[in-house]
């Protein structure tokens, strides 16, 4: 009698996105709560696992390599809030710099210091940035490319997500920056805002194309200064 | 044998709101896909009648007329679209002038003439502003009030509304300008923007408010220039 | 012997400008600096008085009004700053209400008072906009026309000016916006500024074309919303 | 009789300054009036050498390239016009990417091709941002530190002017972009300007900060995103 063949499915390749815990006095993040969201998702045969960073220098980043190690994702998408802007905007560069305006939720204010010691001046995004845009907009989700992700925790997450990737070339990284909750503009008056569920419809977008995408398009989308 | 008695129920009041035809090039108006879907509502024992109107001076002013001696309102709220504008904007004051940069969809282009001949300098809103503006924010919809609804066909519904209402003082009536529907927004980088459902929302907390609220409350919401 | 005649000299006619005291924290306030500099300046016939208003709710308009009684003026601007604005900005009404964000430097917060009980809801400017817009950037000076003065003390004094000179339909008058200076633009990263002396060079066309205009030319300058 | 010793006075040392020519079909370019009024000035015992370059992909750096070897200066200071900037903005970062959203003045649009083939992702400028800004500050000018000097000509420019030092770790250099000038703001409702005498006095300021600046300063100066 034939022995029962053990029938081993191959676990789903996975993609990792990542929110921020509320800042400061906020109630909450919607970029944790966009992720989240989408967190057990199945987009593309991937499989979708949210973490949650702190918004802190050096912590944030410890957590995102815990998460890199432990979930061995083929893309990471770290997502974080951006109040005043008013699109998904997908980040072209990281830049070794941390230089805080305000203290972070550990009451830390780096200024001019490296994120990573040593390391080069900036690393770009290796996500699909135009493909992204021109899909999401197709969908009418309002996104665009960013030339610049600051110089706070977002920006310390992004260009420490590919210093980690560095020596990872076929794992495909980067960061979308995402506007106010109506729930948060509601408190800013004159602040722009999408709702948590088109942010959410966009980061499937973003996902989707990201995995589908090869060698990016090439469309302006770019600022003369 | 008794006659039967009609049992007539006396119709309810009705709440008139009006929305704008697309405008140039554009395939939508999402201030007509707002009011749109309203039409029919019961609001505070009210009942929504929604109304489009023509993007032309004159014109659009002719058709309230019409819909204000149909409906016979005791409330009307006109609502048109701002792209580049992010919040829910309650139009405090409509002033006596069309200035067009650009030709409305008729191919007028007015400069410097007044909307009614004679009329005063400018009309107030009758609407309670702050209250309306407070309760949208409480529901997390994003409002502010706005001191110019500009020189163009929202401006000149704005004042032709409270001409035709100045000798009925009991009928409340005002505009709220809206953002762009994230799929305007799509095609107009850096734009902000309101998906359509959430201005719904905030129209129906607006009529609910106005109906309900005596004398505004006092809160400031003005600006310093 | 014949009384020696006496040769009196007609008095050249007057124009009346007004600035601004310094407000809150600030070390002074480009509009009193600009309009000082134009004391005693002849321009177009006409001899220049300059006078510095309190930014104060009530006693600002009492002091303008004295100067009006004193200075009889044939022609009238008022001129304030706008932090935050980029041009001159020639304002097209004053609207009858207070509504103050922050205090005024007699601590003093009106919300939703009018400034002339019983006045009307607004008064349009009776300066030629188009035509002074049109000669400062003939100039090089950049100069825009604004829909609204905001609910401060500058829209205020701009209400108040206009129901003053209700009965005096031959005296122009209205105000005019300014940017902040480099100086205290230095202080606000991110501000727009002009110098003093191009806020001079502009004032002094704007008085000029306001003396030498009679109706006003007729270009577009409104604004869609 | 002994000959008369010549006496050679050693060469000041040189700074390059560098602005452009006027682009596309404005008649000046303010980067280039304000550079051309430095030239052959002495600033901290140095000589100012200014050069216009083209604005052109490409043909601009050629251009510098071959200043930098005849000058062979001490510090390099590029400067270019960012109309709709409201400050002289000190740039931390030019990004090894060109994307064009207009044509160059040689009808150029390259998309997505690095600035030098194979070079790192971005350089830092090597300028003491910090310094200058709080000097500039402190003598009334208008300025701040820019984290993005976009994906035009400008950030091409800063990149190859960065990439041409990185073998001359002692020369200092980095970028400058300025507001419009108030004459052609004049032109654009709206727009920010400061009068190139302005732009002039800053400029000198930060020539002779940097000179005089050995480690920068650390004041925070960064942005949330």
């Amino acid at each position: 009698m034939p022995r029962r063949q053990t029938l081993r499915r191959k676990p789903a390749p996975t993609v990792l996105l990542t929110g921020f815990e509320p800042f400061g006095d906020d109630a909450g993040n919607p970029s944790w709560d966009a992720v989240q969201a989408l967190d057990g998702a199945r987009i593309a045969g991937h499989r979708v696992v949210a973490r949650r960073l702190a918004v802190e220098f050096g912590r944030s980043l410890e957590q995102l390599r815990a998460a890199l190690r432990e979930v061995e994702p083929v893309l990471v998408i770290c997502v974080g809030l951006a109040g005043g802007r008013a699109q998904l905007s997908l980040e072209r560069i990281g830049i070794n710099v941390d230089d805080a305006r305000i203290a972070d939720n550990a009451g830390a204010q780096p200024v001019d210091v490296p994120v990573v010691e040593g390391g080069p001046d900036a690393y770009f995004s290796r996500l699909p940035l135009k493909a992204m845009m021109l899909a999401m907009r197709r969908a009418g989700i309002p996104a665009e490319i960013s030339q610049s992700a600051g110089t706070y925790v977002c920006n310390h997450v992004l260009y420490g997500l590919m210093h980690a990737l560095r020596a990872k070339p076929r794992v495909r990284g980067g960061f979308i920056h995402i506007p106010y909750s109506p729930e948060l503009a509601a408190r800013h008056p004159g602040a722009p805002s999408l709702p948590v569920d088109t942010v959410v419809q966009g980061l499937r977008i973003a996902v989707r194309t990201a995995l589908n995408t090869g060698e990016d398009i090439r469309v302006p989308a770019g600022t003369t200064h």
